[in-house]
């Protein structure tokens, strides 16, 4: 049996991942991240080939994370999201900083960010898996919650691209949400 | 700035992987598993090479995860967290069932399950990213509530190995901790 609807119950954080080209920036949610060695603090990333931020991270070898809070609202989500980078700049009007790798870090509606350099790539399908050491990670704001993945979309009733590396078509009806 | 805590508002979901290796079956408790591709259907697992699962894993090219829910007692998550398969049989008065991969599923306090089947091994350091395709995946129990890693962390007040993909030693006081 395949029940796709069966993997919601793995858990994920809603982050923004980001990098650049030069002088020019990127960046779009992402949930599929991890860390996966504790000593030297090591994360993972998978990545949908299409996004511009792929592109960026493979030119660069560098990218930031930002984790965003629950009072982020779908707006600011789907302006990361939904849209390309090679259409809209994505950071007018958002507050944010360059980290010292050189990437933009996102400061509205963000808990924590990391910052990191790529020391892998894994081809896997549609998706690449982006293997990166943390040289950055520090706490903007303790006194807000994690947005989970599970929370964007049961409670705020978010949705997730087709690109998504957790894409997965839903049924009409989802006992999950009733519960919820 | 490298403030590790600040890596706790990353979101994963408290796990059992299992394994076997001829007639002998392995499982240690895991958060850093997520789906990284759609279609088809792939995950990845980071897992520390000391343990038993790693090397059945290594052996078989199969493995399952078990999603833990919030219910799971801290008596059960230590016999298959902080305990070698080397050591005891962990599956002894534990429900569980052989899945079509022939590694074992664990029933007990458990939203869903996959199986799946490696296709590709990454070294990074201590531990090992098992990237598998996705063959079987199903709901046991859709009134449980998955367990989040923070949710094991801060509300049940669990810790994690030294071994564990996210273990990060812990500050005297942690203000998150006083907030939930």
């Amino acid at each position: 049996m395949l029940d796709l609807e069966s993997l919601f119950n793995l858990s994920y954080p809603m982050c923004i991942i980001c990098s650049k080209k030069g002088n020019r920036f990127a960046g779009c949610i992402v949930n599929a991240v991890f860390q996966i060695v504790p000593e030297p603090p090591m994360v993972t990333v998978s990545l949908n080939k299409e996004s511009l931020t792929h592109d960026y991270i493979t030119d660069s070898g560098i990218f930031t994370v930002s984790i965003l809070a629950e009072g982020t609202t779908l707006e600011f989500i789907g302006r990361f999201g939904f849209k390309s980078s090679r259409d809209i700049d994505k950071f007018e009007q958002v507050e944010y900083k360059t980290g010292q790798n050189g990437a933009p870090i996102v400061f509205d509606n963000v808990v924590s960010f990391l910052e990191a350099k790529v020391v892998e790539t894994i081809d896997v399908e549609t998706h690449t898996l982006f293997i990166g050491k943390i040289t950055a990670c520090e706490t903007i704001d303790d006194s807000k919650i994690p947005m989970t993945y599970t929370y964007y979309r049961d409670v705020k009733g978010g949705r997730a691209p087709r690109t998504a590396a957790t894409y997965i078509k839903r049924k009409q009806n989802r006992k999950k949400e009733l519960k919820r």
